[in-house]
Parts: C-alpha cells; structure tokens; sequence
C-alpha cells in the first residue's frame, strides 16, 4: 500500500468535494470565469514571464536542449494564445446535461441517458505550460475538477498560472478544489496520485513514450493515453497520381514532428515505377529522407534500406520508410503488424477498395483521400482536443469536450415495479 | 515484468488474430453460429451434466457451501436457459458498423463515427458456469475475441461448454482465437493475461469484491467493473404514500441478494410519522430485518440502531438502513458520502425535487417514482447485459452490446490537404 502523503490526500479530497458543485454549475458561469481568467491571464502577463525566468533559468542550469527550453518560454504572444484558447472553450457548447436518447419501454419507463461529468481528471504532463491552461479549461466546461501535474522544469510557470485561475474561480464563487496544481515536484507525488482510485476518476499522461507507460503501469485509475503515432499512407493501384503526391507531402513535412504525421508510406506494386520516382521528387524538396523495402530501391536505387525496425518507428522528423505492397490486403496486414492504431490513410479512385479501407483498418481515425494530418480534435470539428487515445476503451482518436463526459441513465417512472 | 507462459501467450495470440476476422465478419455468420450453439448446447446437455459432476464433486470435497454449489449447477433447465440466451443474442441488433454520426466539414471532409469491437476481452468470473456461455455470445456478437477464465470450482463445466462453443466456430469457418478457456486454475495464469496490454482491450471482472480489486491493481489493461450496489431510495415529503410503500418493498425485497437492490432507505422528516410504520410493516411481512438512526427509532423503538458502517454496507440480504433526513438536499449528501455510484430512486410528487433529484444525483442509474430494481441492462432495453459499471470511464450502469464496441473516426475526403 502506497502511503499517501497529507498534502496529495487534501488535493484529492478537494477536488472530489469541488466535482459535486461543478457537475450542476450552470454554462453561463463557467463561461463568466473562463472569460474573466483569459482577461486576468493577458493583465497578469508579466508576472508570469517573470515566474516562467526561473524554469528557463533552472532549464539552462539543467542543460535543456535548445527545442525543450523553446516549448518551455512564456511570451506575449505566448499566453494571447493561452487566452484565446479559453474564449473559445467559452464559445463551445456545454456537454453536461445533454441527454444523447430517451425511449419508452413497454412499461411505461421513460429511459434516457445523460452526460454529465466524469468527475476528478489528472493530467500528467511534460514542458509546455500552455497545457496548464488548456486543460484547465477543458475540464472546468465539461464540469469536471482538475489535478495538474506538470514537470519539474515549469513549476513556476505552471504554479503562476494557476494562481490566476484560482483567484477567477474565488471571485466566482466556484471551490478551489476545481483547479488545483501539484505544488512538488517530488516524483512520489504521481506515484500517489495514481493510486487514489477513490477520489479521481480519469488520468492522463500526456509526454513521452516512457512517462506514458510508467503512468499505465503504476495506475489503479483508467488511463486514457496514445504512446505513438506510426501513420500509414496506401497508395492505391488506380490513386489519381496527383493527389496521391500532394497527400504523401503533406502527410509526411507539413509538421513532422506531430504524432499524426505518417511515417510509412505503402505503394501498390503497379503503380510503384511511376508514382515513386514522383513523389521521391516532391519529399525530398521537403527535405524528407527516404528508406524502403527491397522492391523500392529497385525504383529508388539512392536510398537507403528499411529495416524491420524502421515499420514499427515513429520518427517524429523528416525521415520516411516506403514499402510496395501486392495489394490493398497486404496494405492492411502490413498496418495491423507495424500500426500503433492511430491514424491510417487510403488514396484510392476504387470506390471498392476505398470502402474496405474505411470498414476494415480498425485505428483510431482512417480517411480515404485525405490528409493524416487531419486527425486532430479540432480539424474533425469537435472545437476542441484534450489529446488523442489509440486505447479503445472510452475514447478512441481525438478527444474533445464530450469525452470529459460520461453517461448516466435517467428514468422517469410513475410507480412501477418489477415483477 | 511479469513473466508470460506459452500457453497464455498463445491464447493471447490467437485471440488477438481472431479478432481482426471477426471485427468484419458478417450479422449472418455471427447470426448463424450464434443459433447452432444453442442447438448444440442443448444436444450435447448429458455430456456437459457428466462434466459439472466432476466439478461438484470437487466442490462437496472442498466444502463450498450449498449456495455455491447450487450456482454451480448444471441440469437440463439451466442449459435450456443459457441456449434460449445465446438464441436472444442472435436476434438483438449487430452494433458493429454503425454509424452513429457524421458531419461536414467546411473544407468538405465528411466525418463520422462508426462503431467497432474493442478487440479482445478478458473476463474473469466465479462460479456460475452460465456466464461461459452468456459472455461468449455477447463478445461474439460485438465482434470481439474472448478469452474466458472462470473459477477453478468450474473448470471442467467450463472447458465443456466452451469446447461446445469452439466446434461451432470450427465449422462456421470463424478462427478458435474468438473463444478460449484459459485451461489452467492456476492464479499465475490471471496475473500474466492482465499485463497483456498489447493484446488484450478490456477486462471485465465479475465476482466478490476481494476478487474486483485484486484485479484491478494487477491489471495494466482497462478494467470495467462495479465493486458493490449501495443503493438508496429517497421517501419525499409529498410522495404518494401508497406508492412509496410499494417502491421500497419490492426494491429491498424482491429480490434482496442482487446488486440493485435497496440497501438505504431516506425518508423526509415531514412524513416520516406517517411513511415509517406503514412501510415497516409491509417490509416485516416480506422478511426484512430493520436498523434506523436515532430519530427512525423513535417512530420504530423496537428496531436497532443503524451504526456508521451499516450506511455503506452492501447487505444483499433482507436487512435494511433506514434515515430520516431533513431534506433533498440532506438526502443527496447522504448519498454522495455513503454510495456506491450505483443506482438511487426518489419518489415525490415534487416536480421541482424529482427533476433536481435526476440532475444532481451522478449514480449510474438514476430514477424517479420507480423501483430501483430496473437498473438492469434488460429492463432498459439494452436487450442484453454483460455487467453494470460503476467506473465512469467507458460504460456507466448496465452494460449491453454497444458497450463491448468503441467507435473510429471515418473520413471520406477528395485531397483535401492540411495548411
């Protein structure tokens, strides 16, 4: 049994207290205070340059790569952003209450279900401090308490943030219990957290590979994660040549270092002579270095060859694995070996093949003839992305307001009995 | 790190590559070997008789009590039962490939969702040798793979049935992997399938509570179970009389060993004069043992005191709490301090309370005016029930077919790209 330390017990037990009041806050108020925090935030803005100095200057204390200390900065621009990122969770519809079906049984019974919110969310994450913000604001719309955990190296900035909100949410009325921070930065603060199964009801880890899975692996309480994205795009006998460029291009250096860009382009044998020598052209302009299996090298001679560890690697840079397939099954086999149940693309003019693709590749989000750079929560619509889960349970794909809700049956009855 | 035997990981194997068949096998297949497993169940009923001997042998040997030895019974009526269950199965609506919502984009990107098995399941049981059968049916239906681990006291009842279920599989073509019975009683056998993570989805537990939470802190795999039901019902100040007595007798009595049944009552201080004899007396014919607070006692001074811990004790007996509460408001305290997120019913003729009631009381199931025994996937209409969560995540309350399915974004695009 893992001892749970006072100040990490009283931060659960106010985060529990505060769900009950926020699961029947009403929209208007909750828009009121994320409203008045994207105020307090821009009017606060050099406070919190000056907390966000100290994690920069214990980042270069520490040796942070360059890219680390970047995601790390506060700047104007920076929390007009953060700011921003609250009006518009303000202008989103509010999920809680909404009742997704109702029906009558033979009965009598009038059965609904309504979303209301999960309750206490624990968010584990890494470098940025935006997220502090963003989450935050995710949570208190769908109604729910927040427990952030941030990393060590923004302690400042995140605990400075917080300090805003909490203050919109007093001058509010609203507990403080609804957004809360870990104040340490003791490791054995998560370790706590993660088991008070009781008292919180979601976490997510949001970082690397390895945070992830020390998250999963110490938790008592559901984890909603993705460890990578190794994106697949198949290109189809009968793709429009064309297109099928304009989508691997996109797909691969619009933004290499995203989890949904691809990784492993898949190219129909009859088609490989013509359309790898083109897109070769294009992605390489991009700067994208290539790999491939035996067969590509006959087409590309230059480059280097694909190991097997290069189909199951998300590069997360411009770097691309290419592989010719038979046909659109072993298209299909090929991701359900390598895959990491992400995000999976076909480009095709066979409306056969196109159908198949969308029914039978079970990832999180699959498009015919489309980029895979549309696998995000607000490029799919739903106004919002609280991160992406490639675990089925739950949530599967991007994650917005909705998924920070859960369901409960409701039933009106006029004294029924069962028999 | 756990280490894996070979037989769990084949199992584990198996069922993984079973599950990509079976995720885009047809409702007809399903359908067909669904209705031939009954047929056969109930052909080869002497031969599973023969087998649960052995079990109860073993069980007159262990000294398990005549409740669980009853449970773990086979006669021809059972097996007819659990026939005439896998037969209801085939009739109810396949969830897979459903698409339950599609929208455009501005960019013209057609986005939906659509419903598919969440892969593999694990469930893991205690006695009853019918939930083989049940909990295979529905994971065929939603086309997920199953992997069965049932009690040692039912093993050779269980390996029975399931080779039954497995030869349907045979000869409809569908891959073995879809139903496995983990052969071994040994213990080491669960905590090497709940660190499965890359093969196994979901485990659902069902059993005592000792046997909930050892699996949970095992499992690195989402779990989805309830721990226990302490369920309440709310007596308002101007609830039809007649009508509430009629509610609290049947939630409590009817019958009292199951999940849903009233362990709490609550009665408004302004009726608790009048309600408390008149139900006490109906609740005394049907057998039920009474224990109250101080101010339950001075209307029923024979009764005994109801002590702290009796408010969160599952009794699943004919024993029942009973509080006078000074209001709504006292009434949902009571239930956000000593529930269980199960199921809790108010009956009022208060409009402005019975809406509140379903509002703000975030149990799973939540009535008005109406048994609280109809929290049941059946009663509801979910047309079938594979268990009922008290977790948040994923499913809350009964859980029917669509809650052993997730759903994946669907894209149909025509080279829209991402700037």
């Amino acid at each position: 049994m893992t001892h749970i330390s006072e100040p990490i017990m009283n931060l659960a037990r106010e985060a529990k207290k505060a769900a009950r009041t926020l699961s029947a806050l009403s929209s208007e108020t909750k828009n009121r205070a994320l409203l008045r925090m994207a105020d307090r935030l821009e009017e606060e803005a050099a406070g919190l340059i000056e907390e966000n100095r100290k994690d920069l200057e214990g980042a270069e204390h520490k040796g942070l790569s360059a890219a680390m200390t970047d995601r790390l900065r506060l700047t104007d621009a920076v929390i007009a952003d953060m700011a921003r990122g609250l009006r518009e969770v303000a202008a989103l519809p509010d999920p809680v209450g909404a009742v997704t079906g109702m029906w009558k049984r033979p009965n009598g019974l009038l059965v609904g279900r309504m979303r209301i919110p999960l309750g206490v969310i624990g968010i584990i994450y890494e470098s940025r401090p935006n997220v502090t913000a963003d989450a935050a604001a995710l949570c208190l719309k769908s109604g729910n308490s927040v427990i952030l955990r941030g990393g060590s190296e923004a302690i400042h900035s995140n605990l400075a943030i917080t300090a805003v909100l909490r203050e919109v949410l007093q001058a509010e009325g609203i507990p403080g219990g609804a957004i809360q921070t870990v104040a340490t930065t003791d490791r054995s603060a998560v370790e706590e957290l993660l088991t008070l199964e009781d008292y919180i009801d979601l976490i997510i880890p949001r970082g690397g590979e390895e945070l992830i899975r020390t998250v999963v692996r110490l938790s008592r309480i559901p984890v909603i994660k993705h460890y990578k994205g190794v994106c697949h795009v198949f290109v189809d006998a009968d793709a429009d040549m064309e297109r099928a460029v304009d989508i691997c291009v996109n797909a691969k250096a619009q933004r290499p270092g995203v989890c949904n860009a691809m990784e492993t382009l898949l190219v129909h044998r009859d088609i490989a002579g013509e359309f790898l020598p083109r897109v070769a052209e294009r992605l390489r302009e991009a700067g994208v270095v290539l790999r491939g299996c035996e067969e590509t090298r006959a087409v590309l001679p230059d480059i280097d060859e694909a190991t097997e560890e290069d189909w199951s690697t998300e590069y997360l840079d411009l770097i691309l694995s290419i592989r010719v397939v038979d046909d659109i099954d072993q298209a299909m086999d090929h991701i359900a070996a390598y895959g990491s149940l992400h995000t999976e693309a076909i480009v095709t003019n066979d409306y056969h093949n196109a159908q198949r693709f969308i029914s039978e590749v079970n990832s999180s989000t699959v498009l015919a003839n489309a980029s895979t750079r549309f696998s995000d929560g607000f490029q799919l619509g739903l106004g919002a992305e609280i991160g992406i889960s490639t675990t089925k349970l739950h949530a599967f794909g991007p994650m917005g307001l909705e998924e920070l809700t859960t369901t409960k049956f409701i039933i009106y009855g006029d004294g029924q009995l069962r028999s």
